[in-house]
């Protein structure tokens, strides 16, 4: 696979070299990106990261209203133990720090580390992490699903209400509630390759696609002859709908999300089969989005989240925010 | 090369059909998207179209203080005069329309014709075209060039003084200019594959690149092996600083854009080179662009742009415009 690079050890460190050249209102230290001017004195900061590889995760996320800072790792690698930390420490504003991220293995035992080091500095620290891909695990066993594309709510929904003044303990129950109120499920086509690897993540048939595979490459539900793109839009939204959430309000937000090749023009023509599915349910669809939010670099297929909305949730997500990758 | 469609006969009316659910700014009808709302009475209008397949572009920069309409075509096939003639209907607030598109033979003819048509309608238009591709012909021969990713700042700069209530000589005048300080080159990794086609647009080998192709997959400069990122970014710099332009200020704005399937990662990361190189040439870089601007479906590769800006039209890039895909 074909990669416009340097060299595999340079690949994370220039890549973040250029998002800060390209987004002023971005800083980075070694592997943690932050807001210019640092942490917000007063406002519970919320932190992220997990491994590189899926921009604009994480760190095009940071930005007024969504997270404070990041800690990455290498590409589809958890960040370090110190990446961690350092994250905690620039998003400290005096009101404690929110550690919202994937649920990865690699990535818990580091933040998690992290955690108890930063609160001997006095730093409190709460965690949620994303529990979303309904294909990595039964409903009954929720806390074990990994984390995927749906995060992005939660980030933007935790990052409103750390906005309005809220405490650790609310900012953390709004993004506990934000996570268990989010789907996805995504369908692969074709693999990506981790730079320097020898080959690709996967290997998949010219004519294959595979329904619930996660965005590392983690085995899906089934594999077979590629479908019309309303059968797969049918039976992602056929999934969502039957994974069961608490007290669903009637209206919805959706992310139609390319894992990076599939392009915008067969992200449109799944959004419209997905929006009249959803209509016909009797849903309503607030604010959707359609594009590149949480990749896995060159992979192609696509990712369809579903967060249930209350009230409070919509209000948040509408709620004004600044960061170079947050679009509706 | 797997899709994610119905069929391909669909392909360009059902990705409008979501392009507008999605983003209710957007109306379509037919195969032209405009404003909801309409032309705005007493503003210059400004329409673009061609071939589809290259998301965001045409429609998604359709919104206040960029593109008032488009006319959009099969996939690479222009569009049909009735959808120029609707288009600039659609336009018309009764201070003329600029059909400002991508100078290529079938989109030239047809737009050429809706002039003609729309005049005996007492609508008064004028032309301007991209042509920005300095691969596509020497600088002597300018107006042979091919227009791509570039034409996004001649949408923005004109646009947002079509906003001003400048009539529409000042407003063409404006956009040519644009076009003239703008230049861009591309290098493909691989190619895409128009629905329904048997095969792909072109043959590249895996370990090839081509520097130089246009969009379509027009032939390049050359073919060689890959090469690494910052050599790739030194030769498309070296390429466009060479190409003459009128009183250059010493003030820029570059864009480096995704030909579809090349990621983020690999965009920071040549733009981190090429924001080198500027510096280092004494260029000020001003609101650069990097992402997803120009595409063709899932074409590998990227297109450096550069934009030589005088006062005006550094004021004019700056504006505020409202629209889905306008990303700074």
């Amino acid at each position: 696979m074909k990669k416009l690079m340097n060299s595999p050890d340079a690949f994370v460190d220039e890549m973040l070299a250029g998002l800060v050249a390209a987004h002023p209102s971005l800083v980075h230290e070694g592997r943690v990106v932050c807001r210019a001017g640092g942490a917000r004195k007063g406002k519970v900061g919320i932190v992220s990261g997990g491994g590189a590889g899926h921009l604009p995760l994480f760190t095009g996320y940071v930005g007024e209203g969504l997270l404070d800072a990041c800690a990455v790792g290498d590409v589809f690698a958890g960040p370090s133990v110190d990446s961690c930390v350092q994250a905690i420490h620039t998003a400290d504003g005096e009101r404690g720090v929110l550690r919202l991220y994937g649920n990865y293995g690699g990535d818990r035992m580091n933040f998690d580390l992290a955690g108890e080091m930063v609160e001997m500095d006095g730093i409190k620290t709460t965690t949620v992490l994303g529990t979303d891909d309904i294909a990595s695990a039964a409903p009954e066993e929720g806390t074990r699903r990994r984390g995927v594309a749906g995060i992005i709510y939660a980030y933007k929904i935790a990052g409103a209400k750390a906005e309005t003044g809220a405490d650790l303990a609310e900012v953390t129950a709004t993004a506990q509630a934000a996570v268990d109120a989010a789907r996805t499920i995504g369908v692969a086509l074709s693999p990506c390759q981790i730079p320097g690897a020898a080959k690709a993540t996967f290997e998949i048939g010219p004519d294959e696609i595979e329904m619930g595979m996660g965005i590392h490459g983690e085995p899906g539900i089934w594999r077979d002859k590629l479908r019309s793109a309303d059968d797969v839009a049918d039976e992602m939204v056929r999934r969502l709908l039957a994974d069961p959430v608490a007290s669903p309000s009637g209206r919805v937000s959706v992310l139609v999300n390319s894992l990076g090749a599939t392009p915008l023009e067969e992200l449109f023509i799944v959004y419209r089969r997905v929006a009249a599915l959803l209509k016909k349910e009797g849903l309503t669809i607030v604010r959707p989005l359609v594009g590149h939010y949480v990749t896995s670099m060159e992979m192609a297929g696509l990712s369809i989240s579903l967060i249930h909305l209350d009230a409070e949730r919509e209000k948040l997500l509408a709620a004004p925010c600044a960061c170079p990758f947050w679009r509706v």
